[in-house]
């Protein structure tokens, strides 16, 4: 396993399918569906985990198929493989965490040794991608502090909803549930921008400091997707944290051509390195 | 048409269902799905946008079936159809707007007059839910200004990505597109705490202002879901702005037992009819 930064691949590899079947770990391994040959995780804290193994090492493990509560690394008697300490949120459990806040996906391999309906019968199995829906410390069966994880199939969960509470189908409340969700589009070039800034908000300068590590969000000035169509380029992305991200999104500021903030007060904290498309501000400025 | 605020229906409506055909607007009215008898949107700008009909009526309208871009009420002659002003984020574009960052769905109808493949051969087509996905405001065929809303099928946008930038499929790039997704699960008691503390957050007390209204987000404090299996009661939701929504979530900070935040300054503010249940506190204490 490399953890040299241009070499970590998240999301689906090349020449790879969901469903496929692999003899031992040195194939999946050679696949690049899951580099390392021995970990869970394949991961580091500082870039997220790009994989998981799911091979029945961890008594805690739950297996819904599209859902599956994991339980991180460490802690465990390497002979007995009994939980003899708690674990830490470090290394890669700080790898899965950091793939919740960055919303990575997270390629899932289960072993036939995995006690589950969703296991093969022999060797290993490619089941796709996931996302870390969340994180949380828990007392495992063992008496010792776990850390665990829920994933969700990318596939199965239109619109996500752990709780059953996706606005159709069987609700018959007069006041009906729903679902909200705030999309933030991350590209590769949206991380070098919240890179550069240090994941600092553009407009306040704020960077939020989660457990996980800091957290920023990237915003597309002159949106993706039809029907505008703006460019994914780095002079079309602002780092911003989640309120100022919800505002520009929402009429609530914009920016005009010097860069000062119209709606609020202040201008925009800007890099050399980092140029903005003054085209793509203009666009911003006249439909939001 | 009622407005009364207890009567508007989000989501799927009792015995209906998806594809459901309708003679006229008056049965489409009596149904539920759309209760307004001519209006191309059922909404108040208070309350969000619940369904709206897609007729042909305006010119600027694009169809892709999963993805809708409609165009907002207004601006037009009444004997001719044409634009003939500006359209205003008011009244049911304002409401369309409001569904936008509450994340309400929204049914969409589809009559024989629409032009498009997916329009039914006659009369009116349930189309099922739709959330709007963004709004904007843009020049029009016709040389006013109308607004714009994007709107994307729930059941066929897993994970949602309207740029094609899903992370999986045909990814071939070493550093791969992702997709972040920051979920808030808002329900009907989640609407009441909101609306109590008039979207201040409870431990900043900032309130975003959009152009379609006051923002905050509703925080499960023991989660809703598996293992967890919070309850969905007011004294285990608080009213956060997004930032201090993202903290709480990921271990940015957590509340003691007398509401004192660990790991901010300052203690949560409270109303009087709005108890914390200290069970779910002392969970997200244990756990995040």
């Amino acid at each position: 396993m490399s953890d040299k930064k241009d070499e970590r691949i998240f999301g689906q590899i090349p020449d790879t399918k969901v469903g496929q079947l692999f003899r031992d770990r040195m194939s999946l391994s050679t696949s690049g569906i899951h580099p390392p040959t021995q970990a869970g995780i394949s991961g580091a804290a500082s870039e997220g985990a790009d994989s998981i193994v799911l091979s029945g090492g961890y008594e805690d493990d739950e297996d819904y198929g599209s859902e599956i509560i994991y339980t991180g690394a460490g802690g465990r008697d390497p002979n007995t493989g009994k939980q003899v300490s708690d674990q830490k949120l470090e290394r890669s459990n700080l790898a899965l965490a950091k793939s919740k806040i960055e919303g990575y996906p997270v390629r899932v391999t289960r072993s036939h040794t995995h006690n589950s309906p969703y296991s093969p019968q022999k060797g290993y199995q490619y089941s796709g991608l996931y996302f870390v829906d969340d994180y949380w410390r828990e007392r495992g069966r063992s008496g010792y502090d776990v850390w665990r994880y829920r994933l969700l199939s990318f596939d199965e969960h239109p619109n996500v909803s752990t709780a059953g509470e996706l606005p159709h189908g069987s609700d018959n409340t007069k006041r009906a549930k729903t679902t909200i969700q705030r999309i933030v589009r991350d590209t590769a070039l949206a991380k070098n921008v919240k890179w550069w800034h240090k994941y600092r908000c553009q407009v306040c300068g704020l960077a939020l400091e989660t457990s996980a590590g800091l957290y920023a969000e990237a915003a597309h000035i002159k949106p993706l997707g039809r029907p505008h169509n703006g460019p994914d380029v780095e002079s079309n992305i602002i780092c911003l944290c989640p309120n100022h991200h919800v505002l520009f999104d929402n009429g609530g500021f914009t920016i005009a051509d010097d860069l000062s903030l119209i709606g609020l007060d202040g201008k925009l904290r800007t890099l050399k390195k980092h140029t903005i498309g003054l085209e793509f501000i203009r666009y911003h400025r006249e439909h939001y």
